[in-house]
């Protein structure tokens, strides 16, 4: 076997056999094929595409790349989410302690922020003392001593796709679906879960920008976990405006919270529990309804023990931005768009995101949105929120925030559940 | 400017802007573009293409990228052709001499082989004392005393070319006419020389194996020279079997001085002689017969001086195989079939060629042919001679010649110059 044949194969148009993608993902994983080798394949599967079959294999040969986790020592079924990003997305959040106290384990491996889009592990070091690095045996405790773990992945999992997703990052071969669903479903694989529930983000916040290329990606995700014998289900929510009224790290930790207490907004509700719902289904878990959970404190109860057995102190109060400056609306009307991308570049270039990888967050940094699509707004009355730990920063957030907000315009905003695929 | 943004467009099936193809050939040759970006990108040019202003502009920048050579110190104008290469094609030994003679200066910067197709440096590095490596002001040296110099490129010219042709070598990314066309014609435009004739080869044992292949290699280069002011003409000739009967570095020297003789191979002569036209007429020199000038003796006078002018000794005798087999005619009948991709691989294997870049070759190996396609040959009479160091070699030999010979099939060659692109 040799690099250039397996390139060869794929740019000529052809599918790769099990025998060159288990030999080519191995190969990568030990460095005896090139980066420059593993880039020209990607870009190859980028514009050539992948078979079902040979998605399957290049997602097994990843997951056979490193360690695999198990959760048989459990007396629950285990059951996850995963979302492909978005602006206020912290229905992790919430979700985790909801769907344990209603019977189902959670072993969440989560990943950080990179762009405009928040990470889950960015939003919960944001309480102090809470740290995202857990042993196989500290996560196995933290599991069985509240039901549901977020921590980040080791890694010893699924190496060859850390490895290539860095690679893919820097070669303009990110924007691949087999690559992109492979990606994700080998270390969720690897992760163990028993069910899985796959929240695929669509429009302009979104890394899928539209509906017809977010069900392309959910539909190889499920592929996937079916292949593997894992119980999956997709659904495409909509990403065209941010998810809450929270955007940054402490403000999503603080909106879930609120979540939890039986309150927050109505669509971080709705998701969390449309998610909740179909964990539980998808890990054979009937009877319990979540949105009780949330209303009889149960569910805080859960994220009270989650955020404590990882250090975390949930009373503590969470870190705040000292700077802050208020965007008006323009006009008197109803609010048709506040475009996620724009408010999710404004919260980046406020400090919650990174621009690399080794880049801290500011915990405190963000946006905070007082009206949502769909409001009746008053001309004058404070839109949104900038905070900020430099006050340098706003200038650049309010040129991401340009043409983001519309008021008496077209209406067309996408529903909140889109559309659900098995 | 970065470059994930060039790759994007590229990927994305756009143009790439003169200013970014200036950037990203310079920063590469910087190394501030990593090869796994270069990579992506060289995958992406070779699926989606380049426009002809896209060829010009990264031919102009990978010139650019070094040194260029002039030659305005000469009396007389310059010459050149560049064969894409095939299997026995020695055509520079009898023709560089042999254009001099004529009355111009032909400044070749040449190469070495790789893989089934023999270098114009290996073969003239068998003559005893001949080298490859000249300064530029010894290059003039040769040229003003003898009229032609053959030589190794120098490191200073090109180099975005020598990083990227090693690159492409690896990632299969070699195969783009784009790429291949501005790699060919950066190397010319910086040797400084005024006139070109390319010798595309196009068959079995050609890089390219389809006329309509060549032809678009043909037209590319054509353009890119005239967008660069060079009087460029390209002939499509044959390679569907070896060019002459001598396939290995001595054997072809030792045929090549046949034909200065005034002797040799018909083939051989007669695009010797066709290739000398087209080189002396694009250099505008009218008058001199090429023909006469292997007849008369003045083409080998200048061969003899340039190889001495290099060190060699043009009287010395050749390195010769020790080891030989002969391969018979397995029936009575015409030869219709001597393939030149299974030659070539013989002669490689013979020890005639470079596995990697860093082996030696050996001078003596390689194939004899003793019949052309065309020719009436008798069963049992001796058909092929291989050449060795060591009889270990010839299983390897043989079984690359399995399927290579065929005596009454259909017939079909290829016309020895099948087309001029102008």
């Amino acid at each position: 076997m040799d690099a250039i044949d397996v390139i060869r194969t794929k740019r000529d148009g052809g599918a790769l056999s099990a025998e060159q993608i288990d030999w080519v993902i191995d190969a990568y994983t030990r460095g005896a094929v090139a980066e420059e080798q593993m880039s020209a394949l990607a870009m190859a599967i980028l514009l050539n595409g992948m078979e079902r079959s040979e998605v399957a294999r290049w997602t097994e040969a990843m997951i056979a790349s490193g360690e695999r986790m198990e959760w048989s020592a459990l007396d629950r079924p285990t059951t996850d989410k995963h979302s492909t990003g978005g602006v206020g997305d912290k229905i992790t959040l919430p979700l985790a302690p909801l769907v344990a106290a209603c019977g189902a384990a959670v072993p969440q491996l989560s990943g950080r922020g990179l762009g405009h889009t928040g990470g889950t592990l960015d939003k919960l070091e944001s309480i102090p003392g809470w740290r995202a690095a857990l042993s196989p045996a500290e996560m196995l405790d933290v599991l069985r001593g509240t039901g549901a773990v977020v921590c980040a992945a080791g890694s010893g999992l699924a190496p060859a796709d850390r490895k290539l997703y860095a690679l893919r990052d820097v070669t303009g071969t990110v924007e691949s679906i087999p690559l992109i669903a492979s990606s994700i479903m080998s270390k969720k694989i690897a992760e163990g879960t028993g069910a899985l529930v796959l929240d695929v983000k669509v429009g302009s916040g979104a890394f899928m920008k539209t509906v017809e290329r977010a069900r392309e990606l959910a539909e190889t995700m499920v592929a996937i976990g079916t292949d593997h014998g894992l119980k999956t289900v997709a659904l495409l929510t909509a990403m065209d405006r941010p998810l809450g009224r929270a955007v940054g790290n402490a403000l999503e930790v603080a909106e879930s919270v609120e979540v939890l207490a039986g309150g927050g907004p109505a669509d971080v509700v709705e998701l969390t529990v449309t998610l909740a719902r179909e964990m539980l289904s998808a890990a054979g878990i009937a009877g319990p309804d979540p949105a009780d959970a949330l209303r009889d404190g149960s569910a805080m109860d859960v994220w009270r023990r989650m955020i404590s057995a990882q250090g975390g102190d949930p009373d503590a109060p969470l870190p705040a931005a000292p700077e802050t400056h208020v965007v008006t609306a323009p006009a008197t009307g109803t609010l048709t768009r506040l475009d996620a991308y724009g408010v999710g570049v404004a919260a980046w270039r406020l400090g919650a995101g990174r621009a690399r990888k080794e880049d801290p967050v500011s915990f405190g940094a963000g946006v905070t949105c007082h009206a949502a699509p769909g409001e009746h707004v008053t001309a004058g009355q404070p839109l949104l929120t900038l905070h900020a730990d430099d006050p340098d920063r706003f200038d650049r957030a309010l040129a991401a925030l340009d043409g983001a907000v519309e008021i008496d315009g077209p209406s067309g905003l996408l529903p909140l559940v889109i559309d659900r695929v098995t």
